[in-house]
């Protein structure tokens, strides 16, 4: 037993993604050291991601969600797994935490050599009168989920409000529904699923609308009705939405308290500065995850991104570095993706809200196409919005929108942005191609061509016909005609793609054209004509008719909402 | 009409993806140039990948096949489509080309400013004795599909032979199956699926068996019994297989007659040689696709690389420079991908077998990982294989074989290897997460976390135990113990994973242990702890149990086709 290293001590305070990987992997690096994990709750490395589909009973197996027990930390990695223990300080010039066990209260000192912070990131839960009453939840935890579950079966919740539209949020809602419980969904932004640029949004407005879930958009709670039981929601607004159980999804703010308290440096958002080895402003003390800030790989900028991929790696990293190692962590994109009902929405990278508040330089392109070559039966439309660097074509965010294979084109688009690839790398690239899977032409490589086509100048493009600073505008659809009948947009002229070449004598050559189909495509192909037969002022409509279709969706799901207030009051 | 460009007369031969892509392309550069399309058969654009859906009615709409016809093309792009013409000579000196109508014979000269040849590759069809027997196809055409399609109701096709296992072939195989039909596969090499290593081809192998396919690997044809039509085919070991079709899958060669005689430079295997603005050696003729070399993107080198999805982007770029344009088309990786059954074989960059005939110094590794979270039903595995180099760390290729996301993954890991990133790139990739898409750890994560311990020195692997050129070499089984009932490797020890730490004084420190379980994860663990207990010599068995399953389903495969041989003769 010479062999073992270090006798080097690791604290480790959190037990989910973060801590329990750095357990493991500090393990793995040195048998030697004694490695201790103190997490508050009853449970370590818990599929903390996987709760909303536990609670819709779409994860039956509750034990599948205990990815790792204290038992099997302690047989597998011999780390000593303390639950239901609190650390109450960190004493920084002593090297050791203060724990209180929550069952007895009881305290005592343990030292250190390295410690690491994963406490990660608790819910907002804001101080609103009756927020105290019961049939009020997070889902954060396993006892979250526990409690959700018996509340719902006892209770024979029949209705539910949950609060807040973001991930977790959408995740609860559809689970919910498939209960059988009616949902109403409470938003104060003025769309679902504010990481998202808001017309990317319309796929998960209509497949709520789908399921039968109310939305209420642009509006906050303000409080709770009920004696011990809450019975009722209030909003910022006026409206009143009785319910069964209530659901709180706000969002989370990293749990820095402790580390505030010791003196280590908090940054942006109030997360902790942690430097390239996860260390914060004291060496010996480590943190990641929820807790701290992260740089965004795309601009270098330190952000606050609570995601649980990250985590997952950072844990790796913290993992090596108590261990004597010098691994670094060089950041995150904000990556994710959703399933709502049938309809999955995925981003990477910045988006265009972002890009413009950060006051970039860039433009955005959309395009529509098949998950799979379109001769090959059940291939399903996916929307995909670039955001790009105007001066240099890189990429800088995407947004996708559909069913089938969204995840995919967001993992490559996601890969091509930590490459720092312009959208003419992307159009190169050599994607995997058979008729169950893709398109010769992969919708990513679709959406870059499209891009290029802006970048170069090929085709100028406008986002909604609005756009355009001059008086005398005109808009061509050129979809076939049995396209149109569904509707055009206000004003349009028509004329179908293929007698263009003989009707374009129609056209005023002294207006500014704004050319559109049903995704940009044929559109793009009209604009080549019409420049080249010498009409001078020719634009694509980006996206098409069903970009201004989500736009136009969007619009009205925020219209309603505000409608039903005016109802109301 | 003064707008029009140039007059310019851009001639091109051969009408599928490259041909038909770089028509469109030319058109939208320049309104005024005559654009003449030429094709052999009796359509244009169809599409050629989806022919084996078609034969097994998984695509039934025949129309869906054809993506544009000779009238789409003439009103929507313009384009002087000529079937049934066939060119028969290119006059350089005076910019003309001999065109013969196929059906008449008549012939007749064209003039062209630019001329494009994108005829692309003919199948192999070896002239063996009966080989003009009726009842044997080729499936690279319209016409085929429609020839195989009636033989086989007309002729009530109860038993098929289809020569060749590549892409086609397989995919041709599996819908014979889904008609019914009996199918007897025979390949001259040892393996199916000839671009993959032969390990990875187990998954495509064990999907043929269940499906009922009888393999023959490692046998040509010598030729084919019959008096009209072909009764059965005889192979170069003597076996001889009665069937009621012959599907030939043999392979193809680029199609460059004409170029030849034109005295166009040709290249690797036989293909013509073309510059990065796909320029042959006759700077007015362009050529790419199946015709034509192009550079391999993990090397450099040009090589021969017939798929469809490269082609595609090459009519784009041919589009834009016949009308003057100066764009460049960088080479392509290879990346393919097929499914047989419920498998699915994916490949990107070089094989192990590419980069050790080229001599280069790599390692391969393996993992094995669920396509998304285990905890979340329905996850199926999926074994990843990186070819690494061992010097940068740089992947330079890989493999997958699964069922579901394995698309996903062969993209990510193409894009990665576009980018020319290392294992450690890969492994600090921010992919989306949720569920039902992924894990915290992507599989992709995964394969590039164990191939970069591997480059580190963290972890010792072998690929096969007798690798290790030691006399005293130990096994050591990890797994759980209702893991190793169903088998364990010859002469292993067994200890479960969470019982080493009591237990590892039971080996002998001065063997070389190879450690293995299933997939390779758990024995990392277990070399992890045995090397800081202080045992010398630990290595881990590279993809556990999994890969030398795989490894032997496919040598028991070699073996069973030449013991039907032995049992014949």
């Amino acid at each position: 037993m010479d062999d073992k290293q270090s006798g080097k001590k690791i604290v480790i305070v959190g037990g989910v993604a973060l801590g329990a990987g750095a357990a493991a992997k500090a393990r793995r690096m040195d048998e030697g050291s004694e490695i201790v994990l103190i997490e508050r709750g009853p449970y370590v490395s818990f599929a903390n991601c996987g709760l909303p589909y536990y609670v819709g009973n779409e994860i039956s197996d509750r034990g599948a969600l205990l990815l790792n027990t204290p038992e099997s930390l302690k047989s597998r990695f011999n780390i000593d797994v303390r639950v239901l223990q609190e650390v109450v300080s960190i004493n920084r010039s002593d090297k050791t935490i203060t724990v209180r066990k929550v069952e007895s209260g009881e305290t005592y000192d343990e030292p250190y050599d390295k410690l690491v912070l994963a406490m990660g990131a608790k819910p907002i839960v804001p101080p609103l009168p009756g927020i105290q009453l019961s049939g009020i939840f997070n889902l954060r935890s396993v006892p979250d989920a526990d409690q959700i579950k018996s509340w719902v079966s006892q209770q024979l919740v029949k209705r539910a409000v949950v609060i807040g539209a973001g991930f977790i949020g959408l995740e609860t809602v559809e689970n919910l529904v498939k209960l059988g419980i009616e949902v109403t969904l409470v938003e104060k932004a003025p769309q679902v699923l504010p990481p998202f640029d808001a017309e990317m949004t319309a796929a998960a407005l209509r497949e709520l609308n789908r399921m039968g879930v109310h939305v209420i958009l642009g509006d906050g709670i303000s409080g709770f009705d009920g004696v011990d039981k809450a019975t009722a929601v209030n909003l910022e607004s006026g409206l009143r939405l009785e319910a069964d159980i209530f659901l709180l999804g706000i969002g989370v703010r990293p749990e820095t308290g402790l580390a505030k308290d010791a003196g280590l440096e908090l940054g942006v958002a109030g997360a902790l500065v942690i430097n390239e080895y996860l260390q914060t402003s004291d060496p010996d003390i480590y943190s990641g995850g929820d807790l701290a800030e992260i740089v965004h790989l795309v601009d270098g900028v330190r952000r606050w991104i609570p995601l649980a991929g990250p985590a997952n790696k950072q844990g790796r990293v913290i993992g090596i570095n108590v261990s004597g190692g010098k691994e670094t962590f060089d950041g995150a994109q904000g990556t994710s993706i959703v399933r709502v009902g049938r309809a999955t929405l995925a981003t990477t990278g910045f988006s265009e809200r972002t890009a413009k508040s950060l006051g970039l330089n860039f433009f955005v392109s959309f395009t529509t196409a098949g998950h799979h070559a379109g001769y090959y039966p059940g291939a399903k439309d996916m929307t995909i919005k670039l955001i790009v660097e105007t001066s240099t074509g890189r990429l800088l965010g995407a947004e996708i929108a559909g069913r089938e294979g969204v995840d995919k084109r967001i993992d490559v688009l996601a890969t091509a942005i930590a490459a720092r690839m312009t959208v003419s790398q992307i159009a190169a690239l050599d994607l995997a191609y058979a008729p169950p899977f893709s398109s010769a032409k992969d919708p990513v490589i679709m959406a870059a061509m499209a891009a290029e086509n802006v970048q170069y100048g090929t085709v100028r493009t406008v986002q909604v016909v609005e756009d355009l600073p001059f008086d005398n505008v005109g808009i061509l659809d050129v979809r076939r005609p049995d396209e149109v009948e569904a509707g055009m947009l206000p004003g349009a002229v028509h004329i179908p793609l293929d007698e263009l070449r003989d009707r374009f004598t129609e056209l005023d050559t002294n207006k500014h054209w704004v050319v559109y189909c049903r995704s940009g495509q044929r559109s793009y192909f009209a604009t080549q004509i019409l420049l080249r037969l010498g009409l001078p002022h020719v634009y694509n409509l980006s996206g098409g008719y069903l970009v201004q279709q989500m736009r136009q969706d969007v619009a009205e799901s925020q219209k309603s909402a505000s409608d039903a207030k005016v109802a109301m009051i």
